[in-house]
């Protein structure tokens, strides 16, 4: 049952007056569920919690961190249709999306939980001691990485599951050894306070502290707000706008103690066409374009937002055939009357611009909360002397930029700002003859794509999500894949410690078998 | 010859009118040459050439960029009496400590020359396709560790070559691929201008592009903000004072595109003295620390500002032998004339405070510039009370606190500000008995020493030097050892991109034959 209250370490609390509800933007109607807003003692109470927690949680052994992290994943599990049927009655999206977004959580929860039992993460590094050497003895020194402490995440809009309360930030938070105190994200409450419900429970079914986990629930910004400034949190994790991003980034810089936030944020997801490709599979580049940008109703950050070709023929023909498909797709709902009002009012202030081309736009009826895609279209100069055109639209909206030549192809990417993903299509060896463009979009982005879609976020080791700024506020990290991890820890030495009080990872005998840099070489010897 | 110019990439220039000198604080009179402050324009020129400088630098192979880094080993070492003279007449240091500098800086220079050179710091990892899974087919995709672009370097006031021009900040950021502009510090301008051409020297020798080394010119705070607030710039690294490193980390979270800086600040390094180690080498333990007090006059960041102890017989007695060993020991002088009236200043404010007790102050007639080493004590509450007690005094200088309990040692640590260093003087297993002291001491620092003194930083890849704010702004880096690279780098993934344009380090060949994680599996395997 959802009871619309927070959870305070273990308790479920709501000592508020602040209520609010989530909405189904399918039956366009609230929720009947009544969420209280946390209050300040509440607020202090899970920090406090958090903090005490994170004296024995700090040194529990990978091993029981990943049993935590696995019993997460089968209350999740457990949760059932429940979870599901919250899930679609909280964002309007269809059963599959919840099934698929559940099955990459429980996912990430259990490659965390591999990563953390196995161990070797740490990058344990033992440089051992030179008694005899001159002029100055060399004493033994033994590092690995350590959590910083309590970490704030907050939910995202666009996904429920895989990046809010149980999602890629928390696990790895968990994961590292840092209690997490979660922002709920407003709009899917309900989803949240359940998988709350199973944190909670496998962190008492597997002996965790209480104050491991918090869950926060909030309508506002003054709660988040409370928490970044708050001197017990040392971390932050956001998923969302850049306007929310960077105000939580500019609070956390400004503290007496500053703390890092990994903000993952827009991006338009630059898309160069080049020539020989769309000469012979322009139809089938369209094609594969319109389901791109109106998957998930466009409300991925990796839709592709932002199409760049060399002014021909060929790419004009593209664009017919891409304004023939996008319009053949029947228009889905969006997440919440709040996007689909943003959506609206955004699409329709580029569009007003007399200097753009609008080239598709679903007309036909429209139900409520579902959106209407569109597509727009401008030559290179129009597109590098307004800088609304390079400002991320959420939802399934594409602008398409004719340049006028290479170097004006090369010198937009070089204006663009920071962002996850650049996509490359290219005839075979067409690519070798644009070194310069590649270089530029390298610069630009997180990820490179060679004859794909940037949709669709593969959750792997060598995945990164993540970019340069606005992508991210940090670009030298990622927010997906077992490396996010190092968000959340900071290296730690140890020197001339004594061998019985060092963490396992640095022992002499290696109790857990873990590869470690010794003496610059990686190995899984134990230290004679 | 020294000839007052910035390096604006190779060229020598010298276009701005205002000038400043060094000063000679052991002859308290300013050396000869005259240094010119970098204009806008050529801060502008630096950047522009350091911008057009990475297009080919982040791409150039680990082993041309280890050819630089040893010829600029080489370069500096060519420079000889020189540079040894020119350090010693800027600083007041003694020879011997230029020397041992001078093999430091080289050392480090070489040390990331091999990083490069073999290679597997880029982290590859590896993804290979599984086109046939289900529901969905998956890419390959392949991460490694890219440079972040032009980084500015400010030299530190007390490493004039190991954490300055040609110091640890730069040789990570040249070993990353990141061009680098250094703020060269107005107090050994000679020579940093000496280092300079040195690094020039090697950039044109070895066929680096013009443009991936600056050396600006700058005596106060303008020229310093102008670089950090440039939107050419990637990243900043500082070491100083936490006023200095405070303001610049403001100035770079307030840009448009936020930057990364790392700036290591102050620290107190506490060094926690446990009662059985007092009462069985009480004796030895005061000289050995007033050795480390007064090491280099004070001047490291290392430097043990802060003694706990628990009130007793054996404390007091510590104090008294602490306090007559002391004032044996010769002053030295200090850096620069504003060091040293920083030093009597701070100094004297904490010594005037009604609640302090002076017990130790070197009152013979002093040189110039030379610092009169001075011990403090207070009780445990005292300390708590008085934040002003918990600051830096950057000189020989040590408060030591009598606790009046072990419950009061926790508190006091858990209310320190972040440090780089945590020491525990402990007879063989006393230690055991305090293990919420450890736990608050590992939470605020970033190396735990055992039985030793702080000063001495150790270059090694298990080194840490950084620590919680304000020892460091970024506790998740350290700045010393080859791992201090991955403060200018940020992971990229190539998805799906061709094996011929992949860089080396992730072509299927593997053709450095570096270590790389593919498949979740760690291997110098080539992918078949």
């Amino acid at each position: 049952m959802i009871t619309g209250k927070n959870y305070i370490g273990q308790q479920q609390s709501a000592k508020g007056s602040k209520t609010y509800k989530t909405f189904n933007p399918l039956l366009n109607a609230e929720n009947e569920a009544k969420f209280t807003e946390a209050t300040t003692e509440e607020i202090n109470d899970a920090l406090q919690l958090a903090t005490d927690a994170f004296v024995e949680y700090k040194s529990t052994s990978g091993a029981k961190k990943a049993e935590f992290l696995n019993a997460i994943a089968d209350e999740i599990l457990a949760l059932d249709d429940k979870l599901i049927s919250t899930y679609c009655s909280e964002t309007g999206l269809p059963e599959g999306r919840a099934k698929g977004e559940r099955g990459r959580t429980v996912g990430q929860l259990r490659s965390f939980a591999d990563l953390v039992k196995e161990s070797s993460w740490v990058e344990a590094t033992i440089d051992t001691a030179q008694p005899d050497r001159q002029p100055m003895p060399k004493s033994d020194i033994r590092k690995l990485l350590v959590p910083l402490g309590p970490v704030v995440v907050f939910g995202a809009s666009n996904f429920p599951l895989a990046y809010s309360t149980a999602g890629g930030d928390t696990a790895a938070a968990l994961a590292s050894g840092c209690p997490v105190i979660v922002k709920s994200h407003p709009m899917h409450a309900g989803t949240g306070e359940l998988v709350a419900s199973a944190i909670v429970t496998a962190a008492e079914k597997t002996g965790m502290p209480n104050g491991i986990f918090s869950n926060i629930n909030s309508s506002g910004i003054d709660v988040g707000a409370q928490l970044v400034k708050h001197p017990q949190v040392k971390a932050v994790g956001f998923t969302g706008s850049i306007k929310g991003g960077r105000a939580l980034y500019n609070m956390a810089a400004e503290r007496k103690e500053p703390i890092p936030v990994f903000a993952e944020m827009g991006s338009i997801n630059p898309v160069v066409m080049l020539p020989e490709a769309l000469k012979q599979r322009g139809d089938d580049l369209a094609k594969t374009y319109a389901g791109s940008i109106t998957l998930g109703t466009g409300q991925f950050c990796t839709n592709p937002g932002l199409i760049l070709g060399l002014k021909s023929d060929e790419l004009s023909q593209f664009i017919n055939t891409l304004s023939d498909e996008i319009v053949k797709i029947e228009p889905s709902c969006m997440l919440h009357p709040n996007i689909h009002n943003a959506f609206q009012k955004n699409k329709e202030k580029i569009i007003s611009q007399s200097y753009t081309e609008l080239v598709a736009y679903y007309t036909d009826d429209v139900k409520t909360n579902h959106a209407s895609q569109a597509i727009l279209t401008v030559d290179g100069d129009t597109f590098l002397n307004n800088t609304t055109l390079h400002q991320e639209v959420f939802g399934p909206f594409s602008v398409v930029v004719q340049c006028k030549d290479t170097k004006q192809l090369e010198t937009i990417i070089s204006h663009l700002e920071g962002q996850l993903t650049g996509t490359v299509i290219s005839d075979s060896g067409e690519i070798d003859k644009y070194p310069a463009v590649i270089s530029a979009l390298q610069n630009r982005v997180g990820r490179l794509i060679f004859n794909g879609v940037p949709t669709g976020v593969e959750v792997c080791p060598s995945m990164v999500h993540g970019g340069p700024y606005p992508s991210s506020t940090d670009s030298r990290f990622t927010a997906v894949g077992i490396h996010s991890i190092k968000r959340w820890v900071r290296p730690f030495s140890y020197q001339d410690w004594p061998n019985n009080l060092l963490p396992d990872e640095l022992k002499k005998e290696n109790p857990l078998g873990i590869s470690r840099l010794v003496n610059n070489n990686q190995t899984k010897a134990p230290i004679k």
